[in-house]
């Protein structure tokens, strides 16, 4: 009898979706970031719904309302990816019984926090007893249709651009789970990415409106499986020229005798955004960024061919996945 | 330091909102059964969120395709007390690894029985690694803001209404959890009332066209706490007149020698909708109710007096809460 542990997240959800009816005319195809209803005059409500477990989601030394800020970062981070400015988040709570309820105010907080940041309000949610800390969260968006950036976009020739570097969650986690040193004087601020990560929700909200963008997806799984999920999605394939490694994780990488390169590829719980313009349309795209403090970075292009490969001193690699899996592990 | 189990549900949620910014203009007061937000055209975003632990809220011999389509049935059914189709639902998921994907498809079929009854759609969710199996799920709904059947509304002289018979669960759960035995004939049906409970989401809607409603909510707490809850949010209290025992739950308590009446109050975890209708509006709500098959039983009446009694026999019994509370007990 085959277990999830057996067929990992992305296969169970495709077993799910054999037995579901798809709803007639959804404004967002599965497989995207969100959810959406239409509502019949060109918006649609945009939704997304994530669960953190705290036994196997939250890492060592993140406080609860640092826990409860993240859950409304992660949910916000896909509505920001759609373009989608959000409104409301709700929280779903599981709680063991001996739970301090001076833990239960640090989320409280925390939820605010999250929300306040991005211009959003929490709205309501549930509490419930379970065995763990069960943070279930839910953030709601309204968004014109034809706005929407969909994963399924990217065509030949458009432009691949990121809003920032990455590298530095996956040190984080080197140091948290597999207990690597990072040099004196970068720790800190290493940490605080998975502690206090950071979402690109105006920065979406701001390329939507430009109109330049053709795909474009959050980087929470990590570099490699965002570009393997809009090529799934999009139908197509992507030649990166450069990696945007982020200068503390190339130090870190120096330091402890990594590559800095898989870093930045093969991380996750990282908020960018990794997204698709139109050729000739990366001006009003970089632009778009500049109203709201971001400096994006072209990194390659978008091939017919479904491979993603990047170009190292004219020498072809191939980008596996290897992002990460809920149940399967790394 | 005290915990959740010390100071309970309700308790929490009044802790936490001390920390959160209410949303300006809500549709829908805190502590309704559902969050709403505004789409600025006379509509309204409905949604409600709850979550299924299975060690803590599974009975026993319930599968997992009840347990998921007992997720859609409850967060349905909060929309359907307000009055508003159900459109749409997600789940999020916790597993364990070790979770046969059987069991998961048996909950994909279940999420599908439970939205298709309703005329929904399973847009999505998200699965996570747990401990425990948890389903927490959203029901999405759009309605118009001014038909919103709010808990706040009712006025000392309207009547008290209720779509259907109560004590099947309370009954249910005895034998389930308390070892009792149902006599012969009727074991089956209590049980199915439990693990395959029906919502009475037509009946909302079609109450909500119907304009004779001044407040609502459904049952899923108990019937005793719903009216305290109905209490509590428009300031007013209720006198019984007649209690709405289903004849099953009369049998059972005969036999084993409970209280039917203590079924009826002080159950839960059933669906029904208890309302109040303005006085001389009681026609059109009983005929809104005809039309989708509900024949709806008045039991009593709102009191300018906050109390809650029960008129048995000339004498007046107080109706206390004893209703079910997350991390008390009952």
């Amino acid at each position: 009898m085959k277990t999830v542990g057996d067929v990992g997240e992305r296969k169970l959800i495709e077993i799910m979706l054999g037995h579901l009816t798809p709803m007639p005319g959804m404004p967002v195809p599965f497989w995207d970031d969100v959810m959406a209803v239409g509502l019949g005059d060109g918006r649609a409500v945009v939704l997304n719904t994530d669960m953190l477990v705290w036994e196997t989601d939250i890492p060592r030394g993140m406080t609860h309302l640092q826990a409860a800020r993240k859950a409304v970062v992660m949910n916000f981070s896909d509505l920001g990816a759609k373009g989608v400015p959000p409104l409301a988040f709700l929280s779903s709570l599981g709680l063991p019984r001996e739970t301090p309820v001076e833990a239960v105010e640090e989320m409280a907080r925390g939820f605010e926090a999250g929300v306040r940041e991005h211009g959003g309000y929490v709205i309501g949610g549930d509490t419930n007893e379970a065995r763990d800390i069960i943070i279930s969260g839910v953030a709601l968006g309204v968004g014109e249709e034809s706005k929407l950036m969909t994963r399924d976009g990217a065509k030949p020739g458009d432009i691949l651009v990121v809003t920032g570097l990455f590298g530095e969650t996956a040190a984080a986690f080197k140091i948290l789970l597999e207990g690597y040193e990072a040099p004196k004087g970068i720790a800190d601020t290493i940490l605080k990415s998975v502690y206090m990560p950071k979402a690109k929700v105006m920065e979406g909200v701001a390329l939507a409106g430009s109109g330049a963008v053709s795909a474009s997806i959050d980087s929470s799984d990590g570099l490699a499986m965002s570009l393997h999920d809009l090529s799934r999605s999009s139908g197509v394939g992507f030649r990166l020229d450069s990696l945007p490694v982020s200068q503390r994780a190339q130090a870190f990488a120096e330091h402890v005798g990594l590559d800095a390169g898989d870093l930045a590829l093969y991380g996750g719980e990282e908020y960018e955004l990794v997204f698709t313009v139109k050729p000739h349309a990366l001006n009003e795209a970089v632009d778009s960024l500049k109203f709201v403090g971001c400096e994006p970075m072209v990194i390659g292009e978008v091939t017919a061919s479904r491979r993603i490969v990047f170009m190292e001193e004219g020498v072809e690699r191939a980008v596996g996945k290897g992002g990460w899996d809920h149940f399967k592990g790394a």
